[in-house]
Formats: structure tokens, C-alpha cells, sequence
């Protein structure tokens, strides 16, 4: 794994690039991320181009050695641009413009401004896209952040209605498909279909889901656009992008598909102090951010192509609601972790501290005033480490579960989550804490992707079970476990003709002939111990339950090798019932302490301790790094 | 009492339409309620009108002998209308229109709007008017549903100006009766005055009522339109129309003058996740709903008009905040609790669950692939109840007990309640429940009702005392209990010159010094432990409290047969005190089991059981339904 | 201290004048604040003036020997004149005007209003300039209430922009001051400046920080045209402006320069019962206002100019979230202690309950029907008590504490506060109170104010030192108490290039390397049982900390006479900080009990109780008022 930094020579006087270069060099980093928000200085006034100074820049990181991941600007149009489009302003869902002054403040529908990303774009490749430095492109930064992928711009909604035709041929089969007669809802032709906002009351989930998929589309393209570009004016290069933790607003395996390396932003301890993350959770994992926060988007995003973390907290960051130290050693173990989980680089935000405008508190390598931030010293062990580990087969190992991981199925949960306290990402994520803790590693697949090899295959958010998916299963020949709410909604957002689960009736010939979402103090119990919580579902047909609740709902269905779980658990419950399965699969597990995670990669083992204790791993091992006691923010590695 | 049903031909295939009449009729349902949102298959295109399917679905039904109650398709105005005429749509707060994409989306103000109806509903009505099935006509769906009583148009402008100058005459009165001069709020012209919105702070009280008057009479007058229709093309046929729950948005004495049937939706579970509700309550009545909501809304609603209840909760619904199952026998005595409260028709909403669009997740009678539901085994062992019971004399009781309900005075509640914690409607529904607790009937009557015959008489959120409720108070003959807040404004939202309770004074003399309002940590206790929450009040004057308060102020005034209660009491607190105010008047009580309720019609003698336990009931009665162990959600009638 | 009592003659009948101001006189009361909304009674319509009854109203008050202040009434400014220039309407950020309907509803920038505001402003102040009631002027009412600071008008854009360029000459070096080539935020004219609204995400601190600047600025120079005028026409007549409290949305300094009183409303109960101010503080001082409310702000304004009170509570209010009754006393007690904090005058807002329009369930000093309601007792005691001590030397005593307060600073905090549950003044209060509960009397001083004859100098909030202040704090004796966040920003909201406390290192050689904001769940205790919440630093530099929390970080720095806090601490451990600093200060303490307060003025020494139980005091002084038992609500004045 390399080590990287994010650094932007803008914000600094050029007669401390070499220095920095050199700090950056002698700290064991090999990659630099620069570049990505600098349209105001790479074009001061249209057609004003000022390269210069980053072609200085480049030049005096590639004098140390340093690769550059390069980014494009699009992320941040200068005022010039916004006063001379303001059509490229993206338009709030009360028809307000959004304002200049911070970032991303851009329509992903604009033409105008797809026209002025294609320029800006070409212009910028063509001038570095063979710097010896430049290894990597990374497009745009961020995609989505602060809720900028809807827009409602009229050329949204032109944009719209022309994905309509094209989807759906005729407006008959999208009244039909949208179920419009419910509320005298039709259309008589596609330029009557308005965006889905300002609404009296609920729209139908078929218009919402429509326009987010149309919505994930245009960033599929907007990415697709520059990615075009890179690829013929800076050929050998990687494309890269920056995706975020818990960001679901688009399909991000659409997105991936002209991406060379998926890499994420990893902010720990920001991503736990938000509204909805449950106050214990935030209370036991405060300054260490949750055990499986970082490894569940390792697991997902290395399913889109190779593993970068582009960004990672190094201390304090500035934008969560509380912004706490890490406990010492997080930012050491953070790293290694990404590296157990088939990370290619760790690169931090940001190498120092910029002391103006909006980022001004968020921590770096390096203090304001040149000095070292507490990271620093974490980085120089990290490589110690990392060089004790350098002479091992670290290729990917292949897990036995695979948790299937479906954009649009966790959309559709929050179109009509039937329960408010129905949160769709967190179940999914509380599945994989579930596996996780029973010591097993989990790959995350997309719907279609092949399973063969697999021992369990988890569906814990397919609301709509496609052909390519339903072909995997069928002619899988391990366990299947579908949660529930899989297979109960077609492609277009209605019930099923056959009731749920639809087509994985053919798995399992249950049907749910009824369903309820319960509030926080209403949990039920089976007679074996298990606790259901927001939701269940009462199933008919020939399969007998396994257990039963205490009013007579029958819970967890089993036919074959597929099994069917018709409620949601509350953690200990769950943990309970998937070691069951993981054990049924024949899968290796091994309980782990609440805080300790376990993974495998090639020849290496590695252990990490979120937790408040040390703990004893097996005394008879030899330890690469660390030991047998693996303490608090500890990390433990051995050799198979 | 009839069964019926909500049945959507048009989303169905013709080909299922008989064999869905057949088997509604041998469910022992004989009235369907079909149209009410069909305008888009009814014009699918300007003057395009296509009625054949109707007629078809109507002759359907006629031919297995059911009735038909066709609604008129108001409350969904097609796409084509509106991009035709944007005004029709509803303005909100912010001066936005409320988009298209759901339902409700016009002004009531709207004079397009009104011309489009009455030409729609004239080419319905004509249609339709003579056909053998219909009996009844529905006007609209639901006025007010999703806060739609309320536009800030260009038209609810002019009209409220108009509005103003027939109410005022001259703009010197309105500066006079609103206390304009208090802010320089003073107007030279009544095209000066301004929909009450956007303000910097609080507006003027008696603005906003005059608005809301303004805006409940456009909501009678929009009904009146419909109505003069019906009765001019469709002789003989009742007109009604459906009201909804906890809902007092619009005076609805006023638009059920142009109604013969009083219906409303009835959702108890729905209506019970609410914000604001309790959350012991929400826990206690979780898969029952509140034992007195269901009844409160028929005793308020039957005081309008003959009393239907008209889309009935059959299964969990989709659109409250948690949707559980209710517990098996709700339905059956969610049923028989109408027919207890003098409703002559029992229907659910809806036939089959549809599989599309917003509702997808709320039950019917049948599941979406056309197999029955739960409720249906309930409904059958219901048609058997009712056979048992048709013998006997269920003509309407008069009880013993008057609650007068004002809107105004709701409203008056509601735009300066004083304490945030003040909830104008939940204390007449404690007031309520603490009678039907101490187990006596209960009328719900208007201002100004005739109340000879009664032995108490409750006014429970009458703010501004009308001459001839004044005059009918004046001459009634048995025990009158005012309630807090009564009396203390005139009918222009202003203290009354005599001071609260105003005229009530001449009933007793007391007047209301000084008000303050607590919160919820605030309870203030009297010597005989009495707990005032959220508003008390001190009195002056010549009659002596009854008891008093630890911090002297006194507690409960009682002058002749008048009795002033000064303070909102919590629920232990009003039982005990409304225990005694019933006994003094001779009211016939018994203490009622929590969850028990009794009510009488004719003949027949009703119990329900809405508590977690089976409750025994006297075992020397002959019961015709039930017996002497009211079980959990059981229901037990015997004959007086 | 004089009584006084606001008084709207144009509420009234002409008829009942003369007995109110005979009323007034017999209470004691000598000064009457009259006229401040009455712009639609003085102009009912463009350049049609209707002096005559304001002026008989003032011969009526005269007459009775009452001092008048007179208001401007440009708070409410009457439709005809919003209707001839809506641009005089202040635009949200949202972009929409701020209805008419309430008060305060126009833009500070708004040319024409300027215009409109001068043209009334100087017909009133001729007209009644020279009457011989007239002593005083106020000027508008309330600047700010409401939120009215900022508007987001075209008007403001222009006048921001203009206000920009004063500032910073080059667009250059403003763009270099605020960072902006972070995001490219960067400008090339100072027309492209936005106003900082409806971005993306976070804006810029240093935009905000300047149209915070920009907009207090605005207040200023409109509250100096009113002031010019009047003393242009008015010449003798004292210039007045009434401030709100716990109100800091512009520098009041600044606009405090062009008064000669700096008057505030307060109403110590409403101020209670927000949100954000702690459950436990309200339930304890419910009915009394916290203890040290009232006196904060009384030690803020006297800063400022001659001290008056010119509205104060006297009974229940309209406008909180709940709205109790004060407990029997405080009224009297609420007036001297104003008059222990040196204030010239106590009035009272009302004199007569208004029964209509938005306050009508405000209390007066009579009832809406004349009567009179329960201060009016508490005032007659008030008037004897003040006899008592008509005799003794009252002069200004300069505290031994002066707290410096920075208006600046709390803004910044606000825009950043990098803790939600950091709450900027409400830290500052809790500091307050810290040296107010150990018996000392503390000055609130403003940044650069002389600092020589002090033992203890605060800075709570002083987040940028100006070199006036640390040119004071350099030359300065005594001890000085840096307070965490102090000097870590430079004036344009950077990290200072020294890093903070930035100059202040000059007194302490301390340096802040990291920061954390804790929510409410984490407190962080330090070895020596102090307790830290919501902000802690760690620093690093040649000073050793007196103690250390227990993860290492240290814990409070003294050099020489400066002491350095580096945590925000819990109310228990910052008064037992605060009192061991006193003590090395000498100053003069004494331990009060939680409700208790002492406060010295001249000769004369106040104690007054806000708890719930009676306190002793010493029986060896010669009370003038009271006795040496404190009761509950209780006030005790003794001679030195």
C-alpha cells in the first residue's frame, strides 16, 4: 500500500513547495492529490488561462519523486462563469436558485455548463495529460456532497421528460408502469410530466424512483464526459473518483464503470456524530469511529474497481456537529485496516492545515504554521510497519459470503420506508456487522455479478430482483439468505403480480400476505429469543416456520440451502441468528470481542481493536506487527 | 346498519368486475363507492369524455343489486387542466404553487377552478343522474386533506378583500374590530389588506381569523356548488361527503348544511402515530387505536347529518409514521362501535389492495393478487352479528349529556394558544373521554343547538359566547360546566370588555383576573389533590372557590347550577372531577375499565373492550352478541 | 431611580387621558414613553399629518408633571407606504419580502426608506422637539427583534458590495483576507459579491463575518440619521435607543455611540423559556428569571450609557413558549435591583392591558378594563422602599472585575462555533455568574476600553485582539484571565500566522496545537476534579500546566498574572476555578448561596433572593430595607 496526501500549492507561497516536497518525501508518501478546486486560478477570466504555476508545481513534486493524481475543477465554478450562465446554478426543490459561495453549486442537467466542463476539461488535459508526474486523473471531487445531485432546473426537467421517452417508449406504458390512473395522475404526453416537487402530499414512488435513476444517470454521464476526455488526451493514466461514506443518492456502479480505481473519503469519526447513528453507537465508538464503518465502503467500493482512500481523517476534522480527537493510535490503525481490506493507497486530507476560509479547522499532517500536526508521528511507525509486511503475498483473497449491495433497491426504502424509523443503509450495514463479529470476511457484489464460489450469499436490500440477479441464484449451489423486503417490488416500484418475494418464490415458495412497521417500543419476541424490531412480515404458503412470535406470526422460513428471515433484529439477535447461518453455510467463523475485527488478505492475517480494552489473541502466533495482547487502538498482524 | 366498500373500477380489468360485485355481495356488503378520483378517465383530454366504462362498472354492480355512491372528481384535476390554467393550483406559505403529482392540488379561491367543477360535475351528474344505482353522491374527497384548506392566490387575495368588506362593511370597522391601530396595522382601503403570511413576527389573531373564516366559507360555498348541481340533475339522491379525523381546519357545521349524510374516514391506528399524541397512549392503544377516538368522531359527526362512515381502516394503512397490524377482532369492533354511535353504513376503503402507486402499502379487503385479506373472516362473523341484532329498535338515544363544539373556538385555541403545549382538540377529547369513562353517553352538539332535555350541559372550547348559545344556556334548566379559556374572547378575537368569561357572567359571577400558561415540568396542585397542567387561571369576583391551590389561587367556582373549572386538569384529576359534575346533575354513571367502553342505541346496550385483558361483565344479562367475558378487542351487546 | 410606564394614548378614548395620567402620578411614576408605533395615526395617509391628538395627549401628561419620551415610529412603517414602495420590505433568505401584518418589516438598507424615515422622522421632531414634556427620544424600537437585522435585498447587495470596497480597496486583498482561492471562490470586481445566501453548504466565515459587519454597520448609521435629526431639532432632548436582551445580532457599541441612554426592555420570565436554555435552569427559576439575567444585562448597557430599564415585566407576557406568572415580589424586587446596577429609571411596559391585536394577553399595570392588576401593590411598596433610600450616596462604584465583552467574537463563534452544543453568550453568562455567586461586582468593559484600576480582567470572548486591547492588557496590572478561544482568529477570521492566542502570546507564551469539540455525552475530567464540556485545546509551549486531564492533555496555564483556560467547564468547576483566581487577584469574595446576589452602589449594599427558600443575613447591620432574614423574593438594603 502507498501513502499519499492531498496538497493544493495555490494556498501557499511557491518558495515552500520544494520543502513540502521534501517533507512529503522523507515521511514515506509517494502520491500527491492536487489541483481538483482550482478553476479560479487555472482560469482567472474566460478564456484567461494561467497553467504556469501548476506546471511549477508538478515539476517540483516530480523532482522528489512524487506521483500526482491530478483532478479536474468542475466541482468549483468561478463567479466569472456563474455571472455570465447563471443557468448552471442548480435549482433548489422550492425553485430557488443555490447560491455561489461554497462548492458544487452546479446543475448536473446543465448544458451549458457540460459544454463549459468539456472546455475547461479538454483544456486542462491537454496541457498536463503527459506530465511525466501525472499518474492518475481524478474527475470532478466528491460527487453529490451537500445533496447536489437533484436538481429541478427547467433544463432538468427537459432532460427529464427525454429520459421518459427514451425509457419508456410510449406515455401509455409509463402511465400503466407508474400505475398513474390511482390519482387521476395520467399524462397524455412526456412534456406533461413535471419534476416530482412541491407536492401536496406523497408523490407516487414510481415518479420519485424515476427521477433518481435519471438523476443518477446524468452524473453516469457528466463522469462519463470528462472520463471520455482523459482517456484521449492523457493516455496510461488512471481515472479515479472520490465517492463518500453512508452516500447512497446515486448508483455509484454506474458511475464506477469508466473509472479505473474507486477510491473513497474516509472521515471516521465525522461520519458517526450525525442525527440517526443510535447515541450508544456514538458513545462507544466516539473517538474511534465505528468498527465497521471504515471496512463496510472498503468491501463495497473495492467492488467497483481498485481500492484508494483518497482522504482520511488524520485529527479533528471541522464539519460534524462535534469534532473530537481521535484516541491515539486511530490514525495508524485506520491505515493498516484500509490495507487489510485490499487498499492500493492511503492518501490523507490534507498536508497542512489551510488557516482561512471554510476548512479552516479541519486538522492535516501539518499544523498552520509548518509545524507537525500529531498524525505525523503515527504516518513514520505506519511505514515501519508497512516495510515489515512488504515481503508477503498481500493478492485479495476471495471471501466465502458475499452480501449482495443494490442502489436502487436501499432508494426505493426511502421512497416509501413504511416505518420512519426504517433506516435502509444502516440495516444493510447492520447485516455486515453481523458477519463481521462472527469472524468471517465479506465481499459486497453487485446484483448480476457471478456468486459462484461463494458459501453464503446475503439479499438484504434487492427490493427488485433482476433476471441476471434471479439467474446467479438459481444456479448457485450455496446458501441463500434473503432479508426481508427483498423481492416485493417490481422494477417500476408496484407489488409484484405473484406477491412478495416475486420471482424468489421460485427458491423458496413463500408469499408475505402481510406487513407492518412498528415504532421503537414495540418489539416482538419469538418463543426462541429473538427480538423483532420495525419490521415484520407474516408469510403463507406451504414452508412451516421455523419459530413463531408470541401473537402467532410465524419467523424465519428455511427450504434447501435458501432461507428466508421475514423480520428485522435488533443486534444481539441478529448477531445470534447469522452465526447460525454462517455456520449452516460452513463457514469458518470465530466470535470476536464487541470491538475487535478480524481480516484476511493473501498471506496475512491482521486484528484491530476499536475497543476500550486490550485484548488476548492467540499467544502461539508470530506476530509481523504487534503481539499477542492487542491493545487499545491496536493492531495485531501474522502470517498464515 | 349497511356494509359497503371502496371499489376503483377503473384500475382494475373489466374482466374482473363481475365476479368482484358477486363476491362483495356475498360478504353481505350492498353499497360500493366508486369515481372519486377518476377525472383523468373521465376527460382524458379537454371535452374528450369517455363515461362508457363508468356505466359499464355501474350496471356491473347494479345487476348483484348493490348501491352505488358516485363521487364527483374534484379532488384530482388532471395534468392537461392544469398546464391549461396554472392558477387552479393551491399557493403555499412561501408564495410557491403546489405541484402536481399527487392530489388536492387547487385553490379553493381558484375562479377557474370553480367553473371547471361546476362544468365537470354538471356532465357527471347528467350522466349519471338517473342511473337505478346510484343513491348517493359524494361531493369531492376530503376537503382540507394535506393542509389544502389554505392558498396565498391571487385570487384567495381578491376574494378575501371581498370577503373583508361584506363582513365590515367599512375599513374603519375593520381597523376597529381587528385593533389595527396597536402596530400602525391600519388600512385605508380594504384592497390594502394582505393574505396573513411571510410576516416578520405574529400577526394580528383577528387577521388570521377572519382569514380562516374566509377560507372555511370558500370550502362551503366550493361544496354548495356541488351540491345545488346534484340536487337540480339528480333528484332523490342523498348528497354527502367525506370528513376526515382530528381535523378542524374548516367549520364543518357550515359545509355540512348543503349535506343529508355526515361521513367521515375513519383510520384509528393511522390517526393514533401522530406527533404530539402521548407516547403512553401511543403504547397503551397501539394496535387498537384510542378507545374514544373512533367514538368521539361519530358523536361529532352524527350531530351534522345522517351518519356514514365511509372508508374504514380494514388492515395496516401506508401513510402514518409506523403502520402496525391491528389485533385480530378490531375490525369486527371497530364495527360495531359505529352501529353503536348511530352510523348507518360500515365501509372500508378498499376493495383490493393496488398494487401501484402511493397506496401501494395500504390493505383492502382482498391482497393485491385478489385473495382475502384478514379483515374478510371479520366481516363474515360480523354480517352474522348484525342478523342477530336486526330485530330490535336501534333508534337514535338522546343522552344525558351536551358537549359543545365550536371550530371557532378551536381556532381562536389555535392561532394564540399561549403555552406551546396547549392542544386545543386533545382537551375536548379528555373532556370527552373522562364522561364516557364515568360511563355515560355523550351528544356532541353546535353552538346554538337546542338543549332542553339534558341534564349537563359541557362548554369545553367555546371562546367567544353567540347570542343564542347565550340564550340557550339562559333557559336551559340543568347543570352547565364551563370550561377554561370559555367566554374569554368576543367574536373578533379581542378580550371582552366585561372581561372573561364575558357574558357567561350573567350565569355565574366570576372574572378571570389573570392566565397563565405551564410547562409540562409545571404542574400546580390544590389541597384536595387536583393537578392543573398547562393552564390555570385566577378568579375574582363573589363567589368563593370551591378548593384552592397550594399558592392560594383558588380552584373551581360553583354558582347555582353553574360551574366554573378554571384550570386544564391531567387525566386522573378530570375523571374525578367530571365523576362528581355528573353525579351532581343526575347523570346515570358506572366507572368504566380503562380500555371499556358502554354505549347505548334503542334497545341494545353495547360494550367494547379496547384493554390488553378480559374484562367480566355482569352475568345476569342475556347476551345477543358476546357474552359475559368481554375478551380482549370483544364486543358484547344485550338487550335493556 | 425615577418609575416610568409606556403609554399609547391612540389605544384609548380620548376621555380616560387625563384620569391614566392622574393615576400614574399618584403611583409614583414620572415618566411616560409615548408614540413609538403610531406612524398610521400620525400619517394616515401620504403627507396627510395628524399632530393635533398626540399633541393634546402630551399636555395631558404634562399637565400632570409627567416627562414624556417620545418615539420615532419608524418600526412600523403603514401599509400605503409599503404599498407605494414594496422595496422598503426586508427580503428573507429565501428571497421572499417579508410580509406586512406585524412590525419591523423594513430593510435597513433600503434607500427609499432611509429617505422616508428621514422626511417622518423630522415632521415629528419639529413638530414636538420643543414641548416642554418632551425630555427624551427614542429612537425606532427594538432594532433587530425579529430577526431584522439582515435583509437580502437588491439594496443590501449594493450597499454590501460599495461597503466591501471601502473596506478592502482591492478586490485582491479582499480575496486574499478571506482565503478565497479555497474553492475558487475567488472574485475579479467587487459587483461579482454575492450575499451570503442559500449556498450549497458552509459559507466562507470571512463573507459572513462581513456581512454581519456590513449589516451592524447599517443599524449604526440608520440609528445616527434619527439622531442627527433630533439633535439638529431638539436640541437638550436626550437620545435614547431600547436594546433587547440576550440580543447580539449587531455591535451595539457601535450604535450605542450616537445615545446618550442606553435603554433595554427586559422581561426576565420570557427570556426563561427558550429553547436551548437548560431544563434545570428553567424549572428553578420559573417563576423568578435566572439571577443573573437581569444584572448581565444591566452591567452591558451601563457600559454603554446612561442605564435605563424602559420596559420591564409585570406579570405574565404573550409571546413566550409558556407564559407563568412571576412570583408575588419580584416585580419590586426586579426594579431595585435594577437600581443597585445603577439604572436611572424603571418603567414598566404596559400601563393598560390592550385587549386586541398580537399582545393583548400581555399584562399591564391595569387590567384591559382599568382595573388594577397585581403589580400595581408591588409598586406602591417599591415607592416607599426607594424614599428610604433617597437620602444615601448612589454613584457608580467601578467594580474590582471587568469583563470585557466583544461583540465581533460572539459572531464569530456563531459562525463557526465548530460544537453545536456550543452556545457563544450563554459561556460568557456562565462566567458572569461565576464571579457574581462569589460575591464580587463585576463591569462589563468593551474591547479597548481603560483597563488600569482593576484587579481582574476577563476575556470570554474575545476571539480577535485588537492592539486598543492589547496595548490595555499590556500596560495593565492586574491579573489577567484568558478565557479558551481568545485570540484565535485574526479580524478577517483566519488562524493567526503566530497561531492563538496569537498576541496574547505576548502575555502568556502558551501556543493552541489542537482543539475538540465534546457533545454532552463526553466530559472530560481532569485530575484535580475540574470538569470540562463542549471545548477543550491542548497546548503546547514553554509553560508547564498546573494540572492535567486524565488522557495527558493539559489543563489550565498561568505566567506571571496570566492565566490561560483551555476548556470550557461545568457550572460546579467554573466557580470553583473562577473563585481561586478571584482570590489571587484580591479581589473582595464571598460565597452567595444559588439564589442569592449581592451588588454594591455607593454607600449602599443590595442583596436580593431568587431562591426558593429564606437566607440569613447578617443580624448586625442596620437594614434600610428588609431585615437580616432574606425572604423568598425577598430584597434586603443596608448602609456600609
Amino acid at each position: 500500500m502507498k501513502l499519499g496526501v492531498c496538497y493544493y500549492p495555490e494556498h501557499w507561497p511557491e518558495s515552500v513547495w520544494a520543502d513540502d516536497a521534501r517533507r512529503m518525501r522523507e515521511l514515506g508518501i509517494s502520491v500527491v492529490r492536487v489541483g481538483e478546486f482550482a478553476w479560479s486560478r487555472l482560469e482567472p477570466a474566460r478564456d484567461n488561462f494561467s497553467f504556469d504555476w501548476l506546471k511549477r508545481a508538478l515539476d517540483v513534486l516530480h523532482a522528489e519523486g512524487l506521483e500526482v493524481v491530478l483532478g479536474t475543477p468542475t466541482a468549483t465554478p468561478p463567479k466569472w462563469l456563474i455571472d455570465e450562465h447563471p443557468s448552471i446554478l442548480a435549482i433548489d426543490e422550492n425553485s430557488n436558485p443555490r447560491g455561489f459561495g461554497s462548492r458544487r453549486h452546479y446543475c448536473f442537467s446543465s448544458v451549458i455548463y457540460r459544454q463549459e466542463c468539456q472546455r475547461i476539461v479538454e483544456k486542462v488535459v491537454c496541457e498536463f495529460g503527459q506530465h511525466p508526474a501525472v499518474t492518475t486523473w481524478q474527475t470532478d471531487n466528491e460527487y453529490g456532497c451537500h445533496s447536489t445531485i437533484v436538481s429541478y432546473s427547467a433544463d432538468a426537467l427537459t432532460a427529464f421528460q427525454a429520459w421518459c421517452e427514451r425509457r419508456y417508449k410510449t406515455i401509455d406504458k409509463l402511465n400503466v408502469d407508474w400505475g398513474n390512473v390511482f390519482w387521476s395522475m395520467e399524462y397524455t404526453d412526456f412534456n406533461q410530466i413535471p419534476l416530482p416537487m412541491l407536492a401536496v402530499t406523497e408523490l407516487n414512488p414510481a415518479h420519485r424512483l424515476a427521477f433518481w435513476r435519471f438523476s443518477s444517470d446524468q452524473v453516469a454521464s457528466f463522469n462519463k464526459l470528462q472520463a471520455d476526455i482523459i482517456r484521449q488526451h492523457s493516455p496510461d493514466r488512471d481515472v479515479m473518483h472520490n465517492f463518500m461514506g453512508n452516500f447512497t443518492e446515486f448508483d455509484h456502479y454506474d458511475t464506477s464503470k469508466e473509472l479505473d480505481i474507486a477510491a473513497w473519503d474516509n472521515y471516521p469519526l465525522g461520519f458517526l456524530d450525525r442525527d440517526g447513528i443510535d447515541l450508544e453507537d456514538q458513545k462507544k465508538w466516539f473517538r474511534t469511529g465505528h468498527p465497521d464503518s471504515s471496512a463496510f465502503h472498503h468491501d463495497l467500493y473495492r467492488g467497483m474497481g481498485r481500492l484508494w482512500i483518497i482522504e482520511q481523517q488524520p485529527g479533528p476534522v471541522n464539519w460534524a456537529p462535534h469534532n473530537p480527537a481521535p484516541l491515539p493510535g486511530m490514525v495508524r490503525l485506520w491505515a493498516i485496516e484500509a490495507m487489510a481490506h485490499d487498499a492500493e493507497l492511503m492518501s490523507w486530507f490534507r498536508w497542512r492545515q489551510m488557516p482561512a476560509a471554510q476548512e479552516q479547522m479541519h486538522t492535516g499532517l501539518l499544523l498552520p504554521d509548518g509545524t507537525e500536526d500529531e498524525a505525523v508521528a503515527e504516518i513514520r511507525q505506519l511505514s515501519e510497519d508497512l516495510k515489515k509486511l512488504a515481503a508477503f503475498d498481500t493478492s485479495s483473497t476471495k471471501s466465502e459470503v458475499a452480501l449482495v449491495f443494490d442502489y436502487s433497491g436501499d432508494q426505493m426504502l426511502r421512497i416509501q420506508p413504511q416505518g420512519q424509523n426504517f433506516a435502509p443503509l444502516e440495516w444493510v450495514q447492520n447485516i455486515y456487522t453481523s458477519v463481521r463479529r462472527s469472524g468471517a470476511d465479506i465481499d459486497i457484489v453487485q446484483p448480476g455479478d457471478a456468486l459462484a464460489g461463494y458459501k453464503l450469499v446475503i439479499l438484504a436490500n434487492s427490493l427488485s430482483i433482476s433476471e441476471p440477479l434471479l439467474a446467479e441464484l438459481t444456479s448457485f449451489e450455496g446458501h441463500v439468505l434473503v432479508g426481508p423486503r427483498c423481492g416485493s417490488k417490481t422494477d417500476e416500484y408496484s407489488i409484484p403480480p405473484e406477491m412478495p418475494p416475486a420471482s424468489l418464490q421460485t427458491l423458496i415458495p413463500v408469499k408475505v400476505s402481510r406487513v407492518e412497521s412498528l415504532p421503537d417500543f414495540c418489539n416482538v419476541a419469538t418463543a426462541d429469543g429473538f427480538n423483532a424490531i420495525r419490521w415484520r412480515e407474516k408469510i403463507t404458503g406451504s414452508v412451516e416456520p421455523v419459530s413463531t412470535f408470541t401473537d402467532g406470526w410465524g419467523f424465519y422460513y428455511c427450504h434447501d440451502r435458501c432461507h428466508y428471515l421475514n423480520a428485522c433484529l435488533d443486534d444481539v439477535s441478529l448477531l445470534k441468528f447469522m452465526q447460525a447461518r454462517l455456520q449452516q453455510s460452513g463457514v469458518a467463523t470465530c466470535a470476536c470481542k464487541e470491538g475487535v475485527r478480524i481480516r484476511r488478505r493473501g498471506e496475512l492475517i491482521f486484528a484491530f481493536n476499536y475497543g476500550p480494552n486490550a485484548v488476548e489473541l492467540d499467544p502461539s502466533k508470530s506476530y509481523l506487527v504487534g503481539n499477542a495482547t492487542l491493545g487499545v487502538a491496536g493492531v495485531s498482524v501474522w502470517h498464515e
